[in-house]
Order: structure tokens, then sequence, then C-alpha cells
């Protein structure tokens, strides 16, 4: 089986993710942050950690800022409708994912008003565009990191800066980014990063994370039991805490520190050059096949290691259909739920088949996918 | 060590529950309900076996009906805020943990009035007094199944009636009762059942679940990708994707219906008995030492195997750490989330030490405990 659906969830983990997560499991699986016996003390060191080396991965000063959260949904509904309110303006993009349109859409109810500033048919921004739409109402700019399905990155340090100049709060979401592209929120002006822990930060499923810069006070999305200010009957107000109610999950924490570290061992840039390499090896292989339609920016410097096609007008669940009944390759097809995405690439009916690169792909896993579309193309 | 935290979460958990977990990473870990091909399909279908076996265990018909949640304070909030709004009334007892009393106390800002019932000094409640709390605007029971702090189990059964009666939504906290005592949401007359998918249940931290009886329409708390209705801007309403947005715990939950198929093979009756054996036995050798108090009813047959104490008017910090610095018996001590428990049952200010027995627990486990209790008791 050929993986390429590392956009979904990368496959495999490092084996020291399955290892730490195993190892939680087995001698320190206790309730961190409750009791105070050996072993949640150690269950809580373990999730500290974990806020520690995502500090060091995003240059964040404060690990408490980091909340952790079961998804980058999660983290990007905590972050959207803990800042916005009734009578503010939201900017987002054309580009982005359900996870971050959705919740926009729905705080209309509320009287959030919105902004989607259209992108072009790569998926590329015009910062100006974004200038155009501020208002006086304005709060927030929710913006895409890499679009999940055409790859293309945005230009975040120029969106921080006009965001901070403008004194709104860029959220971003890096579900297709973290862990592969260097992100300093510090440097990108960035003042709450969404990240899911299972994509390209190698950690298992069930992990996400929000960093929250210090001094934004936002409202939680649930209350329980956070193992402080027990005797109050609201929640407290220390973060993480605010943020973070009921029991962690922690095994899932402690592998995903194990997938930050393996990422600071490998290095970054090198994580990066290996996916930019095959995608752009991939791309040029494309390129040389007449029926095959490629979207975004058809350039790996460009775009995250996502690759969206089409073959003609053949369906896009039939072709991923064939490719893994008859070539074993995973990938996925359809909207990859970024509806407004397809309409701007124009793919809306048709959806695209992605073909996303995770750092334990090969050459040869891209050679078997080339091959593969050859001889689908050979035989419609 | 001695591990009697198990109402804070359980430990160990069966083998198969790790190797599930494992087995779950290596072999499929794709990204289960998002893409067609075959690592998704099986993740997929692996999820739906949990939710199958979650069915079988509470008696419920349809597996949709099963929310996934990261926790059960997840599936509280999801259920307290999804259902109730302003102009609502909520009756609630004051033995409730954290994780129902600071969701409710919160929609106070949103024009949710609630009724905190008053239980007796070992923790249970007349239902006489719910019937009095009943007003005209009353919408929902929310009520533990047992407490967190006593284990005294409340009359879910009479509550039901009551509540079907009079056509409110019963929402049911079984965070310290899913897995050892027999839940049946149709013979209780449960409309939705929130439960933690790592204590009783033996999954793994991160897991937890929420059951909406069939009809029961109600807001989500999140929006996003649900690999459903990919086109559209807004939440899909079918369930369960609408309540489920994000990439889920694939492998917790694969972990999580491993825990419920060791329950079912042991069978919940034989894990209660065990259980139920060594609360007996424990309280009743408690009651032989002087200097200890016993909490809530002290009766195995009345309560979870929760069993709270005290040495006199030593701290119970105190009490814990000794018990686990010089004893190596892990156990819990202070307000454990649920302050209101503690001032009905007259211990807010000096908390309880908590011994929560689980069924990996021995007889030898009890005998060491209280041989320690009884020599701190000599000793101060």
């Amino acid at each position: 089986m050929i993986y390429l659906d590392n956009a979904a969830t990368s496959f495999p983990k490092p084996e020291a993710v399955y290892k730490a997560v195993d190892k939680c499991f087995r001698e320190f699986g206790a309730n961190p942050g409750r009791s105070g016996h050996k072993l949640a003390l150690e269950a809580g060191r373990a999730i500290y950690e974990t806020r520690e080396l995502i500090c060091q991965l995003f240059n964040i000063d404060n690990p408490m800022q980091i909340i952790f959260t079961s998804n980058a949904t999660d983290s990007l509904n905590l972050a959207i409708k803990g800042i916005l309110k009734n009578g503010d303006h939201v900017i987002t993009s054309s580009m982005e994912h359900n996870s971050v349109i959705r919740p926009i859409k729905t705080l209309e109810e509320i009287g959030v008003e919105n902004t989607v500033v259209q992108c072009d048919k790569q998926g590329f921004i015009d910062v100006k565009d974004i200038v155009k739409a501020i208002k006086e109402n304005t709060k927030m700019i929710a913006i895409t990191h890499a679009s999940n399905v055409t790859g293309t990155v945005m230009p975040i340090d120029e969106i921080g800066k006009l965001a901070k100049e403008n004194n709104l709060i860029l959220l971003v979401d890096a579900a297709q980014t973290a862990g592969v592209y260097d992100i300093d929120v510090k440097k990108m002006n960035i003042d709450m990063l969404a990240f899911p822990g299972h994509k390209g930060l190698m950690g298992p499923q069930g992990t996400g994370g929000l960093y929250i810069r210090e001094g934004i006070d936002m409202r939680q999305m649930k209350e329980g039991g956070t193992g402080s200010k027990s005797e109050s009957l609201y929640q407290p107000e220390i973060v993480p805490d605010r943020y973070e109610s009921g029991t962690p999950n922690t095994p899932g924490i402690v592998g995903l520190g194990a997938g930050i570290k393996f990422i600071i061992e490998k290095g970054i840039e090198n994580i990066r050059k290996h996916e930019e390499y095959l995608t752009d090896y991939m791309l040029n292989e494309l390129k040389k096949i007449d029926m095959v339609n490629i979207y975004g920016p058809q350039d790996a410097k460009k775009q995250a290691s996502v690759i969206s096609i089409n073959i003609g007008d053949l369906d896009s669940s039939e072709l991923s259909f064939i490719l893994d009944k008859a070539f074993d390759i995973a990938v996925r097809s359809g909207l990859h739920c970024a509806p407004l995405a397809h309409k701007t690439i124009g793919t809306f009916e048709q959806g695209t088949v992605r073909f996303s690169i995770g750092y334990f792909n090969t050459k040869e896993d891209i050679d078997q996918s080339i091959e593969a579309i050859k001889k689908i193309c050979e035989e419609i």
C-alpha cells in the first residue's frame, strides 16, 4: 500500500510515537493534574514536556499559552468563538477548510459579520484585498497557512504585519504546515495558531492544540473539572486550565511529544526539503501527462506537499477508487471539506483527487503513482 | 505501587486495550470517514464497531445516536449547552461534579435558570425534592449516576420515570458507573447518557461519549469538516456527523472498543461484584479504625467503588501525600472537582482522601491500604 493521504492524517508515525504511547499507557496512565501521587505527577510532567516542545517548534515563550484540544477543528472553534462577539467582523479567505468557514458562518446567527476574500484560481490571496476588507469593527483575520486542496501557501508574514498594524487578531490554521514549515509566531505576528497533532507533527489522532498569545482574553467553550480552583462553581481564569476542562488525552499528548522530538531531531528544514523534492518531482512528472489537469500553484516552492489533480472529466471519486483497488494507492477524492476552495479553483462539481505527501514517502511511491496514473489515462 | 485512583482514570487497562491501540496505529492509522481507501474504510469500520459495542452495553438501538467526544466533560457540555436556551430551567443535585455544575452556572449568563436540589449528608437525593423543583419552564434534569466523592448511587430509575411523566430530558452523568453498573437507557428512561471512555469502560484517555435519544434535536458545539455534505458551508444535520467535527481519535476509540469487549467478556455483573466485594471489605475494615471518618452511604450496595475518608482532622492532601510517599499507594485528596458535594457532606474545608477501586484491584491492595491507614493513625 502506498499511502498518499498525509493531509488527512500522517501515516505511518515514527516508531518512537507508538512506543511513547504504549509506555505511557503501561507505566504512567494516570490522570495528570488531578491527583498528587507519583503516576499522576509523571503524567503531568510528560504533558508539560509536550507543551515545551511545541514552544520550541513555534518560538513561543510560555508553555502555559498552549491549549491542548482534540484536533485542529476543536482549536479553530475555540479560537473563533472565543474571540468573536455580536457586532464583530472577521476576514477569511475563499481557500478555507470547513473547520474555519462553518464556525464563521454559524456565528452569523449571533450577529458576527464576515468577509470571505476571493483568492485566484491557484488559490493565492492578494493582501491588498484583505486591506480592502478591513472595516471599523474587524476583529480578526482567520486564514489557513496552506490550502488543504491545492497546497497554496498564504503570505502569512505579510498578513501578520497587516494584522499588527491594524490591531487585528491573526488566527492561522496550520493544519497542513505545522511540523513541516518553519512557523515562528513572533516573527510572523501570529496571535493564535491552531494545529492538529496527528498530521505533520506526527502525533496520534485525537490531539491538537491552540496557541494563544499572552494577553488575549477569550471565552472558553467548555467548563468542568480543571484540577484547579476546585472550590469554585465557575471556570477558573488561569491558562491553560480555563480552556482544558476534563481529563486530557495523556497518551495522545505524550505521543505528540515524541512526534515533535522526531521532527526536531530530523530537522524541520530537512523534512520540508524531502517533501518539497517529492512534490516537485511529482508535479514535473504529472505535467508530462496530457490528460492530467493539475490545480494550484504547480510549484513546489509555493505549495505544501499537496497535489490536486483530475484526469479529463473522470469523476474524482472513481479515480481514487481505481487507484486504491487496482494499484493499492491511498489518496482522497471529492471536496476535502473545502467547498469554497473548489469553487475558487473551478472543481466544485468534479472535486479533485488529492495526493498528499508525507515524510515517509519515497521517490518510488511517486514513481508508482505516476505509472498508475499513466495506465489509467491509457485505459479510459 | 497500589493504584486506588480509578475514579480519576482506570489503571491499568486490559492488555487487549494496549494491543488494539497499537495495532490500529500500525495497521490502519488513517482518517476514517474522509477518504475512501482501504485503510480509511477499516478505520471507519473499527469506529462503527465501538459504537455498536456501546449500544450493546447500554441497550441503545441505533449506533448513530452515539457521539464520540474527548471525555465526559466534553459530553456533558455538549448535552447541557446543546439543549438549554434562554428562559429554560434545569434541575441538578448538590452532589454534582464541576463538569455538570460549571456549565450550568455559566448558562446563567444567557438566562438559563437552575435549581440545585440539596442532597443529604450521605449524598442521597430525595426524589420528592426534585418534584418540588419542577417549574413550568423546566427542560432538563442533569444528574450524576453516582457521586465521584462518596460513590452514592442516585435513584435513576425513579428519576427517569419522573422525567418521562413530566416530559423533561434526563441527562445522566455516568462518569463513575459506565462499565461497572448495568445501565439500560430504555428501562431507565435516560434521554442522554454522558460517559468517559477511560474510567470504567477501560479505554484510553481522550475518549468519551454521549448517547442522544432519537428525536432529540440540539445545537452542536463545534462546526467543521464532517466528511459529509462537504459542499455546504453549514454544519450537516445528520447524526452523529453534526456533533463530531474534525478527525476523530481513531486509536482511542478502537482501544475503547477493546475495553468494552473485555467488559462484555468478563460480564459486567462480575465486574460489579468484584468491586462491590472489595468496597464492602474496605468499608468494614475502615469502620474498625477509630480515628477514621468515612463519608457517604458506608454500604457497598448503595455506593460505587469510591470511598472517601479522613483521619481525624489531618489535612487530606497530607494524608494522600504520606500514602504515596511512605506506602506507595495512589489515591486522590481534596475536593475532587465537586465543591457542592463537599459542602453537602461537610468536608468543604478539609477535603477527603478518596480510595477508588477498580477491576484490577485485589484484596491484598485493600489489606495493605488498611495497614497503611492504621500505621498513620498510630503515628499522628
